[in-house]
């Protein structure tokens, strides 16, 4: 039987110290976030909502702006350049996915750096790259999310062989750099791989995060292996899903993350953790 | 008999090609590169004259700032804005390596981005993190030279399995993306990885920038494997020498670079090429 790695029993192991941490920048001033949302994609209704909740649990500040889908691009950045100079808030979002007229954009560097709670923006991601970290870099939330898993399960990453799968600015690209900081031997696989379930099966830990429901199984597995599993999806019975086939593999493992109650969670603390690190750069 | 992956040919090929654009940039506004150099470390001044005799060669300006090996971070810092603030120049480069009390800087990050012909800035790394690379984007000297001499031997690298090995600043880490920006599926190893032998056995494509002599032996590649020798170091008899065991491996790998003659004049070549190219961002 694996290890079941929970980001949910993280998160409730937690979430005191981060209210705790909340209330102390809240004397100066409250933890305030927006959320710039694009139409009403169903997958981001829910991923906000978790936003919100665990924002508002924690004592912060949230607020939607919601904005028509056919929105133009020059409209978009009007709204956007507004929330950058409002010295009200404390961090901005932009949820993903976005309409198409608005994908020529740049929309990683939109946000003011300061406000890049999303950890985006290439002056944040420079924190990452050149291996210069520190308790206020604002690393981006699902990479930040999965390295807080590992280090709470004491996965030492020194000289493993680590493969992540997907090579994506959100997730892939940064863990890739995170795990090379930590000195792991680090593999990026993505769509133009071939041999991908030999390449997995060597490694030592798998990130998969590619959003193909269950199709990470015991081809791509040993019995010490450690799975995290960034995808979701839905199945077809609509029932929530991530890229590891969890049933067939918890007894073959050494150890995964389950979907949902896994990485998702790690992703919503870790975004609420940035707020509260851009409040206090500006603020202490 | 491997194939000679030869830069100092493909130099004597595209030398005209590079005066010639030179040339008409020049009608506008003549490059200018300013070199700062700290002290007067052998390879270092090596790499200078190099870099000042292809300059001359098609056409551009050249000059060296020199400066004494103890001089204090602010007065360091001072020649720098100094010269970026001048109009005048239109590349400049740190030569590295640098003395010890100018290792905190943000070296990297003080030449302004549009002067920055080394490519290291992050502004200028946005381009390759994100896979946005232009015509006008400038790429770090050594990645680009090596990825100018695979495309030139025509080397396929998407679905490729790609080992770098050494993850610098100025190599490692943008060859890795370079190459995921190819679609090839890309390893990056270094001094913390285990059984570095077996990794590079399975690679079609291997780029080592270590800096250790010779190291890559026959344990390493296997007949149809490619090698990009980054390293350049002096072996015992004070002659150059590459990271490759060059004698041992030239008749038994598909192709190798050389150390002199292969990644070096590259090098070379790439940061003239940014220089013209800084200067027509400006002019043009």
């Amino acid at each position: 039987m694996a290890i079941i790695i929970s980001g949910k029993d993280y998160v409730s192991q937690h979430i005191d110290s981060l209210k705790t941490r909340c209330g102390e920048i809240s004397k100066k001033k409250v933890p305030f976030m927006k959320v710039i949302l694009v139409g009403a994609n169903p997958a981001s209704l829910s991923y906000v909502s978790h936003k919100k909740k665990l924002c508002e649990k924690v004592g912060a500040k949230f607020e939607i702006v919601e904005i028509h889908p056919e929105v133009e691009a020059q409209d978009f950045l009007k709204i956007v350049d507004e929330i950058n100079k409002d010295a009200e808030v404390d961090g901005m979002i932009i949820q993903l996915p976005l309409p198409s007229q608005l994908k020529k954009l740049d929309i990683y560097n939109l946000v003011l750096p300061q406000k890049d709670i999303d950890g985006f923006h290439v002056q944040n991601l420079k924190d990452i790259y050149e291996n210069k970290i520190t308790e206020s870099s604002l690393i981006p939330c699902t990479p930040k999310g999965v390295m807080k898993l590992l280090d709470f399960h004491k996965i030492e990453l020194k000289g493993k062989d680590v493969v992540v799968v997907g090579r994506s600015h959100i997730v892939g690209k940064p863990i890739f750099h995170l795990m090379l900081n930590r000195n792991a031997t680090v593999t990026i696989c993505h769509s133009n791989t071939k041999n991908l379930p030999e390449i997995c099966k060597r490694a030592d830990i798998v990130v998969v995060a590619v959003g193909n429901s269950r199709f990470y199984n015991s081809s791509f597995s040993h019995k010490d292996q450690i799975i995290i599993d960034v995808g979701i999806s839905r199945d077809q019975e609509n029932k929530l899903c991530g890229d590891v086939d969890f049933k067939e593999l918890e007894d073959c493992v050494q150890a995964l993350t389950p979907v949902p109650g896994g990485v998702g969670p790690m992703t919503v603390f870790s975004l609420i953790e940035n707020l509260i690190i851009a409040t206090e750069k500006k603020y202490i």
